[in-house]
């Protein structure tokens, strides 16, 4: 492909993307150019649109296009519950459940010394802030279950301490549907401790 | 991550990209908006440069961004010999590896009767007009080794029987630096057929 400097130039952008190597990326540049020049044209426009519309929500940082999110502007959320979580797509699994009524804080990452990522990367002084508005009564540490994830909620438990709030964690356990013969050892071991 | 419209059209664009599904879609989209939007405009940029910028060789059908593509206009390629490969990436490999000093003729694709694609789609009349231009006098059939690459080296190999050039195929037999006890059956019994 030598000569062809826009296509090199397409191919190390789509680098970019995580989990994106060169062969992919060669792939994705093949695939639009030989068979969806139209979808180039649409995913570059939708990246140019996302850029200049997407910002934080000023109350939880979730990305929205207003100055509020579509759940914190819903006077009908429950004001008192506040859910810590990683990302937006946790975000989204959390409410597709339907079981949490509240409202929520979006780290926006995890805290990751060794990526740089440190307290005020994850917004720690807003959600400080955020909790103790007198509203708030539980604070829910809904972080991933990964060794970042539980780093991060033991910080924010540690950092909310002594302040007159509930502080939880979501429970560890046996996942719906599974079988125990199929479940890792730590998550049989975390369910009996937490047993109810 | 409801009530953001212009984040919902992203994720959607982006899994038109081959291999990404919701979940890589969902996490690009995330690492652009939150990690690198100087990059998500870089890359809508590079995506409708590419766009604007590349077409097809007039001779070889690769991807170029003057008429012809600097291999087919460089005169001191081996007219005579022309390799047929699937597609840009093929190509670079062959040329990667410095031992063809011929020309190319770039399929764009391999015949695929399932998805629609025939022999119109991979320039069959192109590249038969090209093979009987005179000054051809090998093609060398450079197609995958797959089941749709056989099959379209077959095609091409029949399409080009009877009018005096020599067909040759790419050899199959034991990759270079590998163990036979770790290569499979197949093609080791080809590598034996094959033995020179």
């Amino acid at each position: 492909m030598s000569g062809t400097h826009s296509l090199d130039v397409l191919i190390q952008e789509l680098r970019r993307l995580p989990g994106v190597g060169v062969r992919s990326a060669q792939r994705m540049a093949f695939h639009l150019l030989q068979h969806d020049r139209a979808g180039a044209v649409s995913l570059a426009q939708a990246l140019q649109d996302a850029v200049a519309g997407m910002h934080h929500c000023a109350l939880c940082h979730t990305f929205t296009e207003q100055d509020l999110c579509a759940i914190c502007s819903d006077p009908l959320r429950d004001a008192s519950r506040l859910a810590v979580v990683e990302t937006p797509a946790d975000q989204a699994a959390l409410e597709r459940t339907g079981a949490f009524k509240g409202r929520y804080f979006v780290l926006m990452g995890r805290l990751s010394p060794l990526d740089g990522v440190g307290p005020q990367d994850i917004g720690a002084d807003e959600l400080l802030q955020r909790a103790s508005d007198g509203v708030v009564k539980e604070v829910i540490l809904a972080t991933n279950f990964t060794a970042e994830g539980e780093a991060t909620a033991h910080f924010i438990g540690q950092m909310l301490e002594g302040r007159g709030l509930t502080v939880t964690r979501l429970a560890r356990g046996v996942p719906a549907g599974s079988e125990l013969e199929y479940v890792d050892l730590s998550t049989i071991a975390h369910a009996l401790v937490d047993r109810r």
